[in-house]
């Protein structure tokens, strides 16, 4: 599928930021017409435009308001039984002084109407680039890496994380009992499954209670201090209430389902969180992963760094679901590029799904950075010998990758990496 | 693109409401393994499953808390050069109790990971069934079909509206102007472009102060108040105060994009909302027009109408849009349809985009309902003989319609319907 490869920009440098006052947006379109004169209807709908010309819309308004197409490059068509497919990256700006630096704002204006166009045959935003005032009203991460490696403990090396599995039915009680079972094991990170909230079968505060009450043990006994991801995606009274129990719990950190909150419930949470805030995606395959229409996450990740998400779901390597290696990489390293030169906004990329000791020597090659958190839920539970085996392979494969030595040499002399390398083939 | 055909249920009638406490979804699966098995790993995998027997994972708790396939339908099958590939409509369904009654985990729980999973080459919800405890916590439309036409005092007919074009760009004294004219003309309703919110160009406050002094003049002197949807999209206290200065200008509407604010923003002000919301769904072509990821229509504004949507936007048939017009009429009468017996959250349907004098018999023949708002831009603003003459000539058309005359011959004695049939064509 060639169009993720215009999509995907590995470079970290890039200049992220605008110099100029206006939003500018990127897309990939497809159409059968004179790609120039789409790309005119599209700055049209998404800014003075109407289908008839009218009296009001004079020059000078044009001038002081209208969508500008800034830049057209043709990509390759695709020949097909009814005419040429012309392909093109687009790029649109808009004036500041038109749209506001409103995020759900925004949202109307680069990702309105315009992908209903009858005039075209696929569009994918790809790339969004905000201009500075955007850095002023939203708080952005408040933690990012620095904060959560502060609250972890964890420096120099990956988090070593796991989600709760099964994913809904344990009771509070069946869930802390699992808890105190990984902070034994020497897990750094874990997170409430993101179908698991206030259910009748675990209400939030049980489950929130049973689980702080395993780690503060666990953290006066050891001094290590395990972070957990409390599912508070629900209403704003729940998200705010929920918090509220986490942070009176020392909970260190709190998650919402992106998709399911939409960006007013993000930026409230951003506004209010006293702790981190681990964001997933669930529901991106739903936004992604038609080839022809859709968000790009280089795109879509910016508005929900900016809103306050620290932690960001990027999928993993080799993973259980249809996206691409080096797509996973790509959303990574965006995650990890700066967004302005005052306020980085910097989200520490989340590997998760079907992750095990095999992935991290490609992840470290391939990203470059330890600053990431690594998820993984049957590697943990599911190792031969038991989670504790599992969690030290986890980070016996992260040592050997970091080092640039082989799985298999590193093995040799550490058994539970040993083991996992022959059950997680 | 037959997939349209499977969503399609125009049957006004159907039961709406689950007779048990399950939750239920339909989707249309694309999979080029075994249906069967690719369905029980959707129930997995949006329930307690792992891609790891756990031994935790008891029979007990996945009788409590698992997803059930419910039933598997084959549908056409699509041969193609890589083996066939199977298309089956797959319900499933979920026990209220592992997910609770709140909307943004039915959202995680319904369309979440699933959509990525890569046994699947396709994916789209296409219905959902909600138990009755769902209409519990949420409002609801507050105003519905019978408020809308009380503040409006429009009976027995569509609601006749427009939209301030250029979307962008006018000042509020420019605005105010136009919406003078308007009601003047003998508009039933007006609405902010969606592009048109709080920008430096034209302040919100500014503007529904001037465009509400038009419409208070307006009605002062002829009885007829307008009713003008202000957009209040953006942030959760940008959207209080919006709606506060509206309330306290006397106005009757306020208008949020679903998209950019989100489920959460879209609940609370189903909350605090004192007027009808009219429900603007751009970015709809992202999550819909590709032919095998995303939502159907039917699916998706169950969710919004019980967060409180008093009207929702379903395009217009022929419109400058890619919808195809079977679509339009599908999702209007979803919207018509009562979503349970005792809360029955009845949204009324804007018809718009490309809306001229030409539609009104089709649409009236396919809906068999009045119970509608027909916005209309340029055959209003662009009528040969002025704005006046447009909304004479919508209104001569959807009189036409209802009684069941061909517009030419109605045109014979209406001479604005016969100048908009020689303009419009």
């Amino acid at each position: 599928m060639h169009h993720h490869d215009d999509e995907i920009d590995t470079a970290r440098t890039q200049p992220a930021e605008v110099r100029t006052d206006r939003i500018e947006a990127d897309y990939i379109l497809e159409t059968r017409h004179d790609p120039h004169q789409v790309a005119m209807v599209m700055a049209g709908e998404q800014s003075s435009g109407t289908f008839v010309a009218l009296p009001t819309e004079t020059e000078e308004l044009r001038e002081r308001a209208a969508a500008r197409v800034e830049s057209l490059v043709p990509l390759e068509d695709t020949p097909s039984e009814s005419g040429v497919m012309h392909r093109v990256k687009v790029t649109l700006s808009w004036p500041v002084e038109s749209v506001d630096t409103s995020l759900p704002n925004l949202m109307a204006t680069v990702a309105g109407n315009l992908f209903e166009l009858n005039h075209l045959s696929g569009l994918r935003i790809v790339d969004l680039r905000l201009p500075s005032p955007f850095a002023v009203p939203y708080p952005g991460p408040k933690f990012s890496i620095e904060g959560t490696r502060r609250l972890t403990g964890v420096h120099d090396r990956p988090i070593i994380g796991t989600i709760i599995k099964p994913s809904v039915g344990l009771t509070p009680e069946e869930t802390g009992d699992l808890v105190r079972e990984l902070c034994q094991a020497g897990i750094d990170f874990i997170k409430d499954d993101e179908l698991q909230a206030d259910a009748p079968l675990s209400r939030f505060e049980e489950r929130a209670q049973s689980v702080m009450r395993a780690i503060n043990d666990h953290a006066e006994r050891t001094g290590k201090k395990v972070m957990y991801a409390f599912n508070v995606t629900g209403d704003l009274d729940q998200m705010r209430r929920r918090h509220e129990i986490v942070v009176g719990l020392e909970g260190t950190c709190v998650m919402a389902s992106l998709n399911s909150v939409g960006l007013v419930g993000m930026i409230e949470l951003g506004r209010f969180a006293e702790v981190p805030i681990h964001a997933h995606r669930n529901g991106w395959g739903y936004l992604s992963r038609c080839p022809t229409f859709g968000w790009s996450y280089k795109a879509w990740q910016k508005v929900w760094r900016l809103a306050g998400a620290d932690h960001l779901h990027v999928n993993g390597l080799d993973s259980k679901f249809a996206e691409e290696n080096e797509s996973v990489i790509a959303s990574a390293l965006t995650c990890l590029t700066p967004m302005f030169a005052t306020k980085p906004c910097i989200a520490m990329p989340v590997f998760s799904s079907g992750q095990t000791v095999r992935q991290p020597p490609a992840t470290y090659a391939a990203l470059g950075s330890p600053d990431l958190i690594y998820a993984a839920g049957g590697a943990v539970m599911g190792h031969p010998d038991g989670p504790m085996a599992g969690v030290a392979s986890l980070r016996d494969a992260w040592d050997a990758a970091m080092a640039g030595i082989p799985l298999d040499a590193y093995a040799v002399d550490h058994a539970p990496l040993k083991r996992a390398l022959e059950a997680f083939d």
